[in-house]
Protein backbone atom coordinates (compact mmCIF):
# COMPACT_ATOMS: atom_id res chain seq x y z
CA UNK A 1 0.00 0.00 0.00
CA UNK A 2 2.68 2.20 0.84
CA UNK A 3 3.71 2.76 -2.71
CA UNK A 4 0.18 3.64 -4.01
CA UNK A 5 -0.27 5.99 -1.14
CA UNK A 6 3.09 7.35 -2.26
CA UNK A 7 1.57 7.60 -6.32
CA UNK A 8 -1.97 9.25 -4.75
CA UNK A 9 0.44 11.92 -2.85
CA UNK A 10 2.60 12.46 -5.87
CA UNK A 11 -0.43 13.10 -8.26
CA UNK A 12 -2.52 14.55 -6.06
CA UNK A 13 -5.41 12.59 -6.89
CA UNK A 14 -7.35 9.51 -5.16
CA UNK A 15 -9.05 9.32 -8.37
CA UNK A 16 -9.10 5.34 -10.65
CA UNK A 17 -10.51 5.88 -14.51
CA UNK A 18 -12.27 3.00 -14.78
CA UNK A 19 -12.13 1.46 -18.26
CA UNK A 20 -15.50 0.03 -19.29
CA UNK A 21 -14.90 0.96 -23.06
CA UNK A 22 -17.80 0.27 -24.81
CA UNK A 23 -17.60 0.03 -28.33
CA UNK A 24 -20.90 1.95 -29.12
CA UNK A 25 -19.46 5.19 -27.51
CA UNK A 26 -16.01 4.83 -28.66
CA UNK A 27 -15.14 8.33 -30.78
CA UNK A 28 -16.06 8.34 -35.00
CA UNK A 29 -11.54 8.29 -35.27
CA UNK A 30 -11.67 4.90 -33.75
CA UNK A 31 -14.83 3.84 -35.14
CA UNK A 32 -14.25 4.30 -38.86
CA UNK A 33 -10.28 3.48 -38.16
CA UNK A 34 -11.66 -0.27 -37.66
CA UNK A 35 -15.22 0.03 -39.70
CA UNK A 36 -17.16 -0.93 -36.09
CA UNK A 37 -19.78 0.78 -38.08
CA UNK A 38 -19.75 -1.70 -40.74
CA UNK A 39 -20.04 -4.89 -38.74
CA UNK A 40 -18.52 -5.84 -35.32
CA UNK A 41 -16.84 -8.62 -34.56
CA UNK A 42 -14.62 -9.93 -31.38
CA UNK A 43 -11.62 -9.23 -33.53
CA UNK A 44 -12.18 -5.25 -34.62
CA UNK A 45 -14.00 -4.68 -31.31
CA UNK A 46 -11.02 -6.14 -29.47
CA UNK A 47 -8.72 -4.04 -31.31
CA UNK A 48 -10.72 -0.82 -31.77
CA UNK A 49 -10.93 -1.02 -27.47
CA UNK A 50 -7.03 -1.53 -27.01
CA UNK A 51 -6.49 0.97 -29.29
CA UNK A 52 -8.69 3.03 -27.27
CA UNK A 53 -7.60 2.55 -23.91
CA UNK A 54 -4.27 3.50 -25.20
CA UNK A 55 -4.92 6.78 -25.65
CA UNK A 56 -6.98 7.09 -22.43
CA UNK A 57 -4.13 5.55 -20.48
CA UNK A 58 -1.42 7.81 -22.05
CA UNK A 59 -3.82 10.79 -21.39
CA UNK A 60 -4.42 10.29 -17.55
CA UNK A 61 -1.33 8.23 -16.61
CA UNK A 62 0.61 11.10 -15.04
CA UNK A 63 -2.80 12.80 -13.54
CA UNK A 64 -4.07 9.34 -11.42
CA UNK A 65 -2.72 6.96 -9.85
CA UNK A 66 -4.63 3.77 -10.64
CA UNK A 67 -7.42 2.49 -13.63
CA UNK A 68 -9.85 0.10 -13.64
CA UNK A 69 -10.63 -1.88 -16.48
CA UNK A 70 -14.01 -4.42 -15.50
CA UNK A 71 -13.67 -7.41 -17.23
CA UNK A 72 -17.05 -7.98 -18.48
CA UNK A 73 -16.97 -5.21 -21.70
CA UNK A 74 -13.97 -7.57 -22.97
CA UNK A 75 -14.93 -10.93 -22.31
CA UNK A 76 -18.54 -10.06 -23.92
CA UNK A 77 -15.93 -10.83 -26.99
CA UNK A 78 -14.82 -13.73 -26.14
CA UNK A 79 -10.88 -14.84 -26.36
CA UNK A 80 -10.05 -11.71 -28.37
CA UNK A 81 -11.66 -9.52 -25.83
CA UNK A 82 -9.67 -11.33 -22.94
CA UNK A 83 -6.66 -10.55 -24.89
CA UNK A 84 -7.51 -6.90 -25.66
CA UNK A 85 -7.79 -6.90 -21.18
CA UNK A 86 -4.34 -8.74 -20.98
CA UNK A 87 -2.94 -6.10 -23.08
CA UNK A 88 -4.52 -2.99 -21.53
CA UNK A 89 -3.16 -4.27 -18.30
CA UNK A 90 -0.13 -4.65 -19.21
CA UNK A 91 0.14 -1.33 -20.98
CA UNK A 92 -1.26 0.26 -18.32
CA UNK A 93 1.28 -1.11 -15.68
CA UNK A 94 4.30 0.01 -18.20
CA UNK A 95 2.82 3.45 -17.91
CA UNK A 96 3.18 3.12 -14.01
CA UNK A 97 -0.35 2.76 -13.08
CA UNK A 98 -1.73 0.48 -10.04
CA UNK A 99 -4.06 -2.04 -11.71
CA UNK A 100 -7.37 -3.50 -10.09
CA UNK A 101 -8.91 -5.88 -12.31
CA UNK A 102 -12.71 -5.08 -11.73
CA UNK A 103 -13.45 -9.07 -11.91
CA UNK A 104 -15.88 -9.36 -8.86
CA UNK A 105 -14.72 -13.70 -9.04
CA UNK A 106 -15.15 -15.69 -5.77
CA UNK A 107 -15.12 -19.19 -5.90
CA UNK A 108 -13.80 -21.84 -3.38
CA UNK A 109 -10.57 -24.34 -3.53
CA UNK A 110 -8.10 -24.98 -6.36
CA UNK A 111 -11.12 -23.13 -8.18
CA UNK A 112 -10.27 -20.22 -6.51
CA UNK A 113 -6.68 -21.25 -6.67
CA UNK A 114 -7.14 -20.97 -10.73
CA UNK A 115 -8.54 -17.53 -10.59
CA UNK A 116 -6.04 -16.24 -8.41
CA UNK A 117 -3.64 -17.68 -10.99
CA UNK A 118 -4.92 -16.01 -14.02
CA UNK A 119 -5.19 -12.83 -12.47
CA UNK A 120 -2.58 -12.51 -10.12
CA UNK A 121 0.10 -14.87 -12.06
CA UNK A 122 -1.05 -14.95 -15.66
CA UNK A 123 -2.51 -11.47 -15.68
CA UNK A 124 -0.61 -9.82 -12.67
CA UNK A 125 -3.39 -6.75 -12.00
CA UNK A 126 -2.17 -5.53 -8.77
CA UNK A 127 -5.15 -6.09 -7.39
CA UNK A 128 -8.91 -7.46 -7.74
CA UNK A 129 -12.44 -7.05 -6.93
CA UNK A 130 -14.16 -10.08 -4.80
CA UNK A 131 -17.70 -10.94 -4.10
CA UNK A 132 -17.13 -13.09 -0.78
CA UNK A 133 -20.85 -14.56 -0.54
CA UNK A 134 -18.97 -17.64 0.05
CA UNK A 135 -17.08 -16.67 2.83
CA UNK A 136 -12.92 -17.05 3.36
CA UNK A 137 -12.64 -19.95 1.37
CA UNK A 138 -13.55 -17.83 -1.69
CA UNK A 139 -10.54 -15.12 -0.11
CA UNK A 140 -7.89 -17.37 1.17
CA UNK A 141 -6.17 -18.32 -1.75
CA UNK A 142 -6.22 -14.49 -3.17
CA UNK A 143 -4.78 -13.94 0.31
CA UNK A 144 -1.52 -16.21 -0.38
CA UNK A 145 -1.01 -13.78 -3.23
CA UNK A 146 -1.10 -10.86 -0.78
CA UNK A 147 1.17 -12.74 1.16
CA UNK A 148 3.96 -13.07 -1.56
CA UNK A 149 3.79 -10.56 -3.61
CA UNK A 150 1.69 -7.52 -2.23
CA UNK A 151 -1.31 -8.74 -4.47
CA UNK A 152 -4.35 -6.63 -3.06
CA UNK A 153 -8.50 -6.97 -3.13
CA UNK A 154 -11.40 -5.18 -2.69
CA UNK A 155 -14.52 -6.97 -1.23
CA UNK A 156 -17.44 -5.94 -2.33
CA UNK A 157 -19.33 -4.89 1.15
CA UNK A 158 -22.09 -2.43 0.06
CA UNK A 159 -22.30 -1.74 -3.44
CA UNK A 160 -23.86 0.93 -5.34
CA UNK A 161 -26.83 -0.03 -7.36
CA UNK A 162 -30.21 0.95 -6.28
CA UNK A 163 -31.07 -3.08 -4.99
CA UNK A 164 -28.03 -3.44 -3.16
CA UNK A 165 -29.91 -3.33 -0.17
CA UNK A 166 -32.25 -6.67 -0.54
CA UNK A 167 -29.26 -8.48 0.78
CA UNK A 168 -26.72 -6.15 1.83
CA UNK A 169 -29.14 -3.92 4.08
CA UNK A 170 -31.03 -7.08 6.11
CA UNK A 171 -29.91 -7.71 9.56
CA UNK A 172 -27.79 -10.43 10.79
CA UNK A 173 -28.00 -9.87 14.74
CA UNK A 174 -27.48 -6.41 15.61
CA UNK A 175 -26.08 -4.83 12.39
CA UNK A 176 -26.57 -5.12 8.85
CA UNK A 177 -25.16 -7.44 6.48
CA UNK A 178 -22.57 -5.35 4.72
CA UNK A 179 -21.31 -4.35 8.30
CA UNK A 180 -20.89 -8.16 9.02
CA UNK A 181 -19.24 -8.15 6.01
CA UNK A 182 -16.95 -5.44 6.33
CA UNK A 183 -16.08 -6.89 9.61
CA UNK A 184 -14.70 -10.54 7.67
CA UNK A 185 -12.83 -7.81 5.83
CA UNK A 186 -10.94 -5.99 8.57
CA UNK A 187 -10.41 -9.82 9.84
CA UNK A 188 -8.66 -11.09 6.91
CA UNK A 189 -7.15 -8.21 5.96
CA UNK A 190 -5.91 -7.03 9.63
CA UNK A 191 -2.20 -9.13 9.11
CA UNK A 192 -1.02 -7.25 5.80
CA UNK A 193 -1.51 -3.93 7.57
CA UNK A 194 2.27 -1.94 6.24
CA UNK A 195 3.72 1.07 7.27
CA UNK A 196 1.03 3.03 5.69
CA UNK A 197 -1.14 1.87 8.24
CA UNK A 198 -3.21 0.36 5.54
CA UNK A 199 -3.87 -3.41 4.43
CA UNK A 200 -4.47 -4.72 1.17
CA UNK A 201 -7.30 -6.36 1.45
CA UNK A 202 -9.92 -3.57 1.11
CA UNK A 203 -13.45 -2.75 0.54
CA UNK A 204 -15.76 -1.66 -2.11
CA UNK A 205 -18.55 0.73 -1.04
CA UNK A 206 -20.46 3.02 -3.06
CA UNK A 207 -20.71 6.43 -3.22
CA UNK A 208 -24.36 6.42 -4.07
CA UNK A 209 -24.58 5.61 0.27
CA UNK A 210 -22.93 7.76 1.65
CA UNK A 211 -24.03 7.28 5.38
CA UNK A 212 -23.10 4.02 5.23
CA UNK A 213 -19.94 4.68 3.35
CA UNK A 214 -19.24 6.93 6.52
CA UNK A 215 -20.21 4.24 9.38
CA UNK A 216 -18.18 2.01 7.50
CA UNK A 217 -14.95 3.71 7.48
CA UNK A 218 -15.41 3.97 11.56
CA UNK A 219 -15.03 0.26 11.66
CA UNK A 220 -12.68 -0.54 9.94
CA UNK A 221 -10.07 2.20 9.18
CA UNK A 222 -7.59 0.01 8.03
CA UNK A 223 -8.77 -1.38 5.12
CA UNK A 224 -8.48 0.94 1.66
CA UNK A 225 -11.80 1.49 0.03
CA UNK A 226 -12.67 1.22 -3.71
CA UNK A 227 -15.46 3.81 -4.31
CA UNK A 228 -17.79 3.27 -7.43
CA UNK A 229 -20.77 5.60 -7.90
CA UNK A 230 -19.17 8.43 -8.42
CA UNK A 231 -20.36 11.01 -11.73
CA UNK A 232 -22.65 8.80 -13.96
CA UNK A 233 -24.32 6.88 -10.64
CA UNK A 234 -25.03 10.44 -8.69
CA UNK A 235 -22.46 10.86 -6.28
CA UNK A 236 -20.45 14.00 -5.72
CA UNK A 237 -16.75 15.10 -3.74
CA UNK A 238 -19.01 15.87 -0.83
CA UNK A 239 -20.48 11.99 -0.87
CA UNK A 240 -17.48 10.52 -0.85
CA UNK A 241 -15.50 12.70 1.82
CA UNK A 242 -17.20 9.97 4.44
CA UNK A 243 -14.82 7.26 2.97
CA UNK A 244 -11.93 9.15 3.90
CA UNK A 245 -9.95 8.67 6.93
CA UNK A 246 -8.52 11.68 9.09
CA UNK A 247 -5.29 12.04 6.92
CA UNK A 248 -7.26 12.24 3.84
CA UNK A 249 -6.08 8.55 2.73
CA UNK A 250 -8.06 5.48 2.65
CA UNK A 251 -10.04 5.13 -0.63
CA UNK A 252 -10.02 5.61 -3.98
CA UNK A 253 -12.76 6.74 -6.20
CA UNK A 254 -13.67 5.52 -9.68
CA UNK A 255 -15.22 7.14 -12.37
CA UNK A 256 -15.55 5.18 -15.65
CA UNK A 257 -17.88 7.05 -18.28
CA UNK A 258 -17.64 10.03 -16.41
CA UNK A 259 -14.21 10.27 -17.65
CA UNK A 260 -13.60 8.00 -20.85
CA UNK A 261 -16.36 9.13 -22.43
CA UNK A 262 -16.13 12.88 -21.24
CA UNK A 263 -15.35 13.77 -25.12
CA UNK A 264 -19.19 13.04 -25.48
CA UNK A 265 -20.27 15.75 -23.43
CA UNK A 266 -17.53 18.41 -24.01
CA UNK A 267 -16.52 17.67 -27.04
CA UNK A 268 -13.20 18.03 -29.20
CA UNK A 269 -10.48 14.34 -28.50
CA UNK A 270 -11.28 11.79 -26.36
CA UNK A 271 -7.79 11.97 -24.94
CA UNK A 272 -8.14 15.95 -24.05
CA UNK A 273 -11.33 15.98 -22.98
CA UNK A 274 -10.82 12.78 -20.33
CA UNK A 275 -7.86 15.05 -19.26
CA UNK A 276 -10.24 17.63 -18.47
CA UNK A 277 -13.26 15.71 -16.58
CA UNK A 278 -10.07 14.25 -14.62
CA UNK A 279 -9.07 17.22 -13.91
CA UNK A 280 -12.51 18.44 -12.69
CA UNK A 281 -12.75 15.39 -10.70
CA UNK A 282 -9.56 15.41 -8.85
CA UNK A 283 -10.37 18.98 -8.39
CA UNK A 284 -13.87 18.03 -6.62
CA UNK A 285 -12.74 15.65 -4.73
CA UNK A 286 -9.73 17.79 -2.89
CA UNK A 287 -11.95 20.61 -2.27
CA UNK A 288 -14.33 18.14 -0.85
CA UNK A 289 -11.61 16.75 1.13
CA UNK A 290 -10.21 20.02 2.35
CA UNK A 291 -13.49 21.72 3.04
CA UNK A 292 -13.50 18.73 5.64
CA UNK A 293 -10.08 18.70 7.02
CA UNK A 294 -8.59 15.83 5.27
CA UNK A 295 -6.11 16.78 2.94
CA UNK A 296 -3.75 14.24 2.49
CA UNK A 297 -0.88 16.30 -0.07
CA UNK B 1 -36.62 -27.02 -18.90
CA UNK B 2 -38.73 -29.21 -20.87
CA UNK B 3 -35.81 -29.89 -23.52
CA UNK B 4 -33.42 -30.73 -20.60
CA UNK B 5 -35.99 -32.90 -18.39
CA UNK B 6 -36.43 -35.11 -21.46
CA UNK B 7 -32.87 -36.08 -21.79
CA UNK B 8 -32.77 -36.58 -18.14
CA UNK B 9 -35.44 -39.16 -18.56
CA UNK B 10 -34.02 -40.67 -21.65
CA UNK B 11 -30.96 -40.73 -20.36
CA UNK B 12 -31.83 -42.07 -16.94
CA UNK B 13 -29.82 -39.66 -15.79
CA UNK B 14 -29.55 -36.64 -13.10
CA UNK B 15 -25.35 -36.28 -13.24
CA UNK B 16 -23.41 -33.19 -14.79
CA UNK B 17 -20.32 -34.13 -15.41
CA UNK B 18 -17.75 -30.77 -14.41
CA UNK B 19 -14.71 -29.83 -16.71
CA UNK B 20 -12.44 -28.66 -14.52
CA UNK B 21 -9.16 -29.52 -16.74
CA UNK B 22 -6.59 -29.54 -14.29
CA UNK B 23 -3.78 -29.49 -16.73
CA UNK B 24 -1.19 -31.09 -13.82
CA UNK B 25 -3.58 -34.36 -13.74
CA UNK B 26 -4.44 -34.93 -17.15
CA UNK B 27 -3.23 -38.51 -18.70
CA UNK B 28 0.35 -38.99 -19.85
CA UNK B 29 -0.65 -39.14 -23.37
CA UNK B 30 -2.12 -35.90 -23.58
CA UNK B 31 0.87 -34.50 -21.69
CA UNK B 32 3.35 -35.97 -23.99
CA UNK B 33 1.80 -35.29 -26.79
CA UNK B 34 1.29 -31.33 -26.34
CA UNK B 35 4.76 -31.55 -24.17
CA UNK B 36 3.66 -30.28 -20.67
CA UNK B 37 5.84 -32.32 -19.32
CA UNK B 38 8.56 -29.48 -20.92
CA UNK B 39 7.24 -26.19 -20.42
CA UNK B 40 3.50 -25.63 -19.69
CA UNK B 41 2.67 -22.49 -21.73
CA UNK B 42 -1.41 -20.72 -22.20
CA UNK B 43 -0.95 -22.27 -25.84
CA UNK B 44 -0.17 -26.12 -24.95
CA UNK B 45 -2.20 -25.89 -22.20
CA UNK B 46 -5.33 -24.56 -24.11
CA UNK B 47 -4.97 -27.36 -26.83
CA UNK B 48 -4.67 -30.51 -24.23
CA UNK B 49 -7.09 -29.37 -22.54
CA UNK B 50 -9.56 -28.98 -25.39
CA UNK B 51 -8.00 -32.09 -26.87
CA UNK B 52 -8.65 -33.56 -23.50
CA UNK B 53 -12.23 -32.22 -23.23
CA UNK B 54 -13.82 -33.38 -26.26
CA UNK B 55 -12.29 -37.27 -25.44
CA UNK B 56 -14.70 -36.97 -21.74
CA UNK B 57 -17.49 -35.24 -24.43
CA UNK B 58 -17.43 -37.71 -26.35
CA UNK B 59 -16.88 -40.41 -23.87
CA UNK B 60 -19.95 -39.29 -21.71
CA UNK B 61 -22.57 -37.38 -24.04
CA UNK B 62 -24.86 -40.86 -24.57
CA UNK B 63 -25.10 -40.87 -20.51
CA UNK B 64 -25.75 -38.08 -18.74
CA UNK B 65 -27.25 -34.58 -20.26
CA UNK B 66 -24.86 -31.84 -19.07
CA UNK B 67 -21.89 -30.88 -18.79
CA UNK B 68 -20.17 -28.02 -16.54
CA UNK B 69 -16.95 -26.21 -17.48
CA UNK B 70 -15.56 -24.48 -14.58
CA UNK B 71 -14.36 -20.93 -16.18
CA UNK B 72 -11.74 -20.41 -13.90
CA UNK B 73 -9.22 -23.11 -15.19
CA UNK B 74 -9.83 -21.86 -18.33
CA UNK B 75 -9.02 -17.95 -17.55
CA UNK B 76 -5.79 -19.45 -15.89
CA UNK B 77 -4.35 -19.59 -19.50
CA UNK B 78 -5.89 -15.77 -20.44
CA UNK B 79 -6.99 -15.34 -23.86
CA UNK B 80 -5.40 -18.70 -24.90
CA UNK B 81 -7.83 -20.74 -22.01
CA UNK B 82 -10.50 -19.00 -23.17
CA UNK B 83 -10.77 -20.09 -26.58
CA UNK B 84 -10.23 -23.58 -25.26
CA UNK B 85 -13.36 -22.74 -22.67
CA UNK B 86 -15.33 -21.18 -26.37
CA UNK B 87 -14.75 -24.28 -28.36
CA UNK B 88 -15.23 -26.62 -25.38
CA UNK B 89 -18.85 -24.88 -25.20
CA UNK B 90 -19.59 -25.29 -28.67
CA UNK B 91 -18.33 -28.83 -28.89
CA UNK B 92 -20.33 -30.03 -26.22
CA UNK B 93 -23.54 -28.61 -27.32
CA UNK B 94 -22.88 -30.03 -31.06
CA UNK B 95 -22.99 -33.20 -28.75
CA UNK B 96 -26.83 -31.95 -27.87
CA UNK B 97 -25.35 -31.78 -24.40
CA UNK B 98 -26.60 -28.49 -21.74
CA UNK B 99 -23.83 -26.75 -21.22
CA UNK B 100 -24.03 -24.98 -17.85
CA UNK B 101 -21.27 -22.38 -17.69
CA UNK B 102 -19.96 -22.52 -14.12
CA UNK B 103 -18.61 -18.17 -14.03
CA UNK B 104 -20.06 -17.21 -10.90
CA UNK B 105 -20.86 -13.58 -12.14
CA UNK B 106 -22.92 -10.99 -10.71
CA UNK B 107 -22.36 -7.20 -11.43
CA UNK B 108 -25.10 -4.52 -12.27
CA UNK B 109 -26.23 -2.28 -15.25
CA UNK B 110 -24.67 -2.07 -18.35
CA UNK B 111 -21.66 -4.35 -16.41
CA UNK B 112 -24.40 -7.06 -15.91
CA UNK B 113 -25.52 -6.38 -19.65
CA UNK B 114 -22.55 -7.32 -21.16
CA UNK B 115 -21.93 -10.44 -18.81
CA UNK B 116 -25.26 -11.62 -20.42
CA UNK B 117 -23.90 -11.25 -24.13
CA UNK B 118 -20.55 -13.17 -23.31
CA UNK B 119 -22.03 -15.58 -21.79
CA UNK B 120 -25.31 -15.85 -23.50
CA UNK B 121 -24.50 -14.87 -26.97
CA UNK B 122 -21.09 -14.85 -27.49
CA UNK B 123 -21.03 -17.75 -25.95
CA UNK B 124 -24.35 -19.34 -25.93
CA UNK B 125 -24.33 -21.59 -23.15
CA UNK B 126 -27.57 -22.91 -21.77
CA UNK B 127 -26.98 -21.58 -18.05
CA UNK B 128 -24.61 -20.25 -16.27
CA UNK B 129 -23.84 -19.76 -12.48
CA UNK B 130 -24.60 -16.43 -10.43
CA UNK B 131 -23.85 -14.97 -7.73
CA UNK B 132 -26.41 -12.78 -6.45
CA UNK B 133 -25.05 -10.87 -3.61
CA UNK B 134 -25.48 -7.00 -5.39
CA UNK B 135 -29.07 -8.30 -5.74
CA UNK B 136 -32.00 -7.96 -8.19
CA UNK B 137 -29.74 -5.48 -10.22
CA UNK B 138 -27.13 -8.34 -10.66
CA UNK B 139 -29.96 -10.82 -12.14
CA UNK B 140 -32.33 -9.03 -14.46
CA UNK B 141 -29.82 -8.68 -17.16
CA UNK B 142 -29.41 -12.49 -17.37
CA UNK B 143 -33.06 -12.57 -16.76
CA UNK B 144 -33.94 -10.94 -19.99
CA UNK B 145 -32.10 -13.85 -22.04
CA UNK B 146 -34.74 -15.98 -19.93
CA UNK B 147 -37.51 -14.16 -21.46
CA UNK B 148 -36.17 -13.92 -25.02
CA UNK B 149 -33.93 -17.39 -25.47
CA UNK B 150 -34.86 -19.74 -22.96
CA UNK B 151 -31.77 -19.30 -20.86
CA UNK B 152 -31.23 -20.45 -17.38
CA UNK B 153 -29.09 -19.40 -14.69
CA UNK B 154 -28.02 -21.00 -11.29
CA UNK B 155 -27.90 -18.61 -8.00
CA UNK B 156 -25.57 -19.25 -4.86
CA UNK B 157 -27.96 -20.32 -2.18
CA UNK B 158 -25.90 -22.41 0.18
CA UNK B 159 -22.65 -23.43 -1.03
CA UNK B 160 -20.44 -26.77 -0.75
CA UNK B 161 -17.70 -25.60 1.72
CA UNK B 162 -16.36 -25.74 4.73
CA UNK B 163 -16.92 -21.39 5.30
CA UNK B 164 -19.89 -20.97 3.73
CA UNK B 165 -21.65 -20.70 6.75
CA UNK B 166 -19.77 -17.72 7.80
CA UNK B 167 -22.79 -15.42 6.03
CA UNK B 168 -24.98 -18.10 4.37
CA UNK B 169 -25.94 -19.38 7.76
CA UNK B 170 -26.24 -16.40 9.72
CA UNK B 171 -29.97 -15.26 10.31
CA UNK B 172 -31.55 -12.69 9.10
CA UNK B 173 -34.71 -12.38 10.99
CA UNK B 174 -36.08 -15.56 11.76
CA UNK B 175 -34.16 -17.13 8.68
CA UNK B 176 -30.70 -17.99 7.91
CA UNK B 177 -29.41 -15.95 4.36
CA UNK B 178 -29.52 -19.06 2.70
CA UNK B 179 -32.72 -19.29 2.75
CA UNK B 180 -33.86 -15.55 2.18
CA UNK B 181 -31.42 -15.91 -1.37
CA UNK B 182 -33.43 -19.05 -1.91
CA UNK B 183 -37.13 -16.56 -1.56
CA UNK B 184 -35.31 -14.44 -3.80
CA UNK B 185 -34.32 -16.99 -6.73
CA UNK B 186 -38.34 -18.26 -6.39
CA UNK B 187 -39.85 -14.60 -6.75
CA UNK B 188 -37.23 -13.85 -9.85
CA UNK B 189 -38.26 -17.19 -11.65
CA UNK B 190 -41.62 -17.62 -10.73
CA UNK B 191 -42.97 -16.04 -14.23
CA UNK B 192 -40.80 -18.37 -16.35
CA UNK B 193 -41.79 -21.93 -14.84
CA UNK B 194 -43.03 -23.76 -18.06
CA UNK B 195 -45.08 -26.96 -18.43
CA UNK B 196 -42.38 -29.08 -16.91
CA UNK B 197 -43.34 -27.63 -13.41
CA UNK B 198 -39.96 -25.83 -13.28
CA UNK B 199 -38.24 -22.60 -13.87
CA UNK B 200 -35.07 -21.90 -15.26
CA UNK B 201 -33.59 -19.61 -12.55
CA UNK B 202 -32.81 -21.93 -10.03
CA UNK B 203 -30.40 -22.52 -7.04
CA UNK B 204 -26.73 -23.98 -6.09
CA UNK B 205 -27.18 -26.38 -2.86
CA UNK B 206 -23.98 -28.40 -1.62
CA UNK B 207 -24.49 -32.22 -1.55
CA UNK B 208 -22.32 -31.30 1.77
CA UNK B 209 -25.09 -30.31 3.68
CA UNK B 210 -27.73 -32.44 3.14
CA UNK B 211 -30.23 -31.05 6.30
CA UNK B 212 -30.62 -27.27 4.66
CA UNK B 213 -30.67 -28.82 0.71
CA UNK B 214 -33.85 -30.51 1.94
CA UNK B 215 -35.04 -27.58 3.88
CA UNK B 216 -34.54 -25.48 0.43
CA UNK B 217 -36.29 -28.12 -1.64
CA UNK B 218 -39.27 -27.77 0.35
CA UNK B 219 -39.45 -23.85 0.28
CA UNK B 220 -38.88 -23.24 -3.34
CA UNK B 221 -39.84 -26.77 -5.19
CA UNK B 222 -40.34 -25.18 -8.99
CA UNK B 223 -36.84 -24.06 -8.64
CA UNK B 224 -34.42 -26.90 -10.29
CA UNK B 225 -31.15 -27.27 -8.48
CA UNK B 226 -27.50 -27.51 -9.52
CA UNK B 227 -25.73 -29.77 -6.61
CA UNK B 228 -22.17 -29.84 -6.51
CA UNK B 229 -19.59 -31.50 -3.31
CA UNK B 230 -20.80 -34.81 -4.54
CA UNK B 231 -17.96 -37.00 -4.84
CA UNK B 232 -14.30 -35.46 -3.99
CA UNK B 233 -16.12 -32.59 -1.89
CA UNK B 234 -17.68 -36.22 0.71
CA UNK B 235 -21.29 -36.19 -0.30
CA UNK B 236 -22.78 -39.42 -2.10
CA UNK B 237 -26.38 -40.42 -3.56
CA UNK B 238 -27.89 -40.45 0.00
CA UNK B 239 -26.94 -36.85 0.67
CA UNK B 240 -28.28 -36.17 -2.33
CA UNK B 241 -31.72 -37.44 -2.48
CA UNK B 242 -33.53 -34.25 -0.53
CA UNK B 243 -32.63 -32.16 -3.37
CA UNK B 244 -35.48 -33.93 -5.36
CA UNK B 245 -39.08 -33.52 -5.26
CA UNK B 246 -41.42 -36.19 -5.00
CA UNK B 247 -40.88 -36.38 -8.87
CA UNK B 248 -37.39 -37.51 -8.84
CA UNK B 249 -37.02 -34.48 -10.78
CA UNK B 250 -35.56 -31.05 -9.40
CA UNK B 251 -31.64 -31.25 -9.11
CA UNK B 252 -28.54 -31.69 -11.45
CA UNK B 253 -26.01 -33.65 -9.45
CA UNK B 254 -22.15 -32.71 -10.60
CA UNK B 255 -19.25 -34.35 -10.26
CA UNK B 256 -15.97 -32.93 -12.10
CA UNK B 257 -12.50 -34.68 -10.06
CA UNK B 258 -14.94 -38.23 -9.60
CA UNK B 259 -15.43 -38.61 -13.48
CA UNK B 260 -12.80 -36.65 -15.55
CA UNK B 261 -10.10 -37.86 -13.45
CA UNK B 262 -11.27 -41.44 -12.77
CA UNK B 263 -8.48 -42.95 -14.70
CA UNK B 264 -6.49 -42.18 -11.71
CA UNK B 265 -7.95 -44.32 -9.20
CA UNK B 266 -9.55 -47.10 -12.10
CA UNK B 267 -6.56 -47.16 -14.32
CA UNK B 268 -7.19 -48.02 -18.48
CA UNK B 269 -7.70 -45.07 -20.47
CA UNK B 270 -9.15 -41.68 -19.32
CA UNK B 271 -12.18 -42.10 -21.65
CA UNK B 272 -13.37 -45.23 -20.61
CA UNK B 273 -12.62 -44.96 -17.14
CA UNK B 274 -15.17 -41.52 -17.55
CA UNK B 275 -17.66 -44.00 -18.67
CA UNK B 276 -17.23 -46.48 -16.02
CA UNK B 277 -17.00 -43.51 -13.13
CA UNK B 278 -20.75 -41.91 -14.49
CA UNK B 279 -22.34 -45.36 -14.73
CA UNK B 280 -21.26 -46.09 -11.07
CA UNK B 281 -22.73 -42.49 -10.05
CA UNK B 282 -26.19 -42.77 -12.07
CA UNK B 283 -26.69 -45.98 -10.67
CA UNK B 284 -25.61 -44.77 -6.86
CA UNK B 285 -28.36 -41.73 -7.38
CA UNK B 286 -30.88 -43.63 -9.00
CA UNK B 287 -30.41 -46.64 -6.48
CA UNK B 288 -30.62 -43.89 -4.16
CA UNK B 289 -33.60 -41.95 -5.73
CA UNK B 290 -35.68 -44.89 -5.72
CA UNK B 291 -35.03 -46.07 -2.53
CA UNK B 292 -37.04 -43.81 -0.95
CA UNK B 293 -39.56 -43.39 -3.71
CA UNK B 294 -38.45 -40.33 -6.04
CA UNK B 295 -38.12 -42.74 -8.94
CA UNK B 296 -38.38 -40.45 -12.43
CA UNK B 297 -37.55 -42.71 -15.27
Amino acid sequence: MNNLIKDIKAKKSAVVVGLDPRVEQLPDEIRTKYDLDQKVTPQNAAKAILEFNKGIIDAVSDLVPAVKPQIAFYEMYGSAGYAAYEQTVDYAQQKGLYVIGDIKRGDIGSTCDAYAKAHFEHIPTNAITVNAYLGEDGVKPFLKFTESAGKGMYILVKTSNPSSGQLQDRHIEDKPVYMQMAKLVNEWGAQYIDESGYSPVGAVVGATYPEELEAIRKEIPHAYFLIPGYGAQGGGGHDVVGGFNEDGLGALVNSSRGIIFAYQKLGGDYKSAAVKAVNTMNNDINTALESVGKKYW
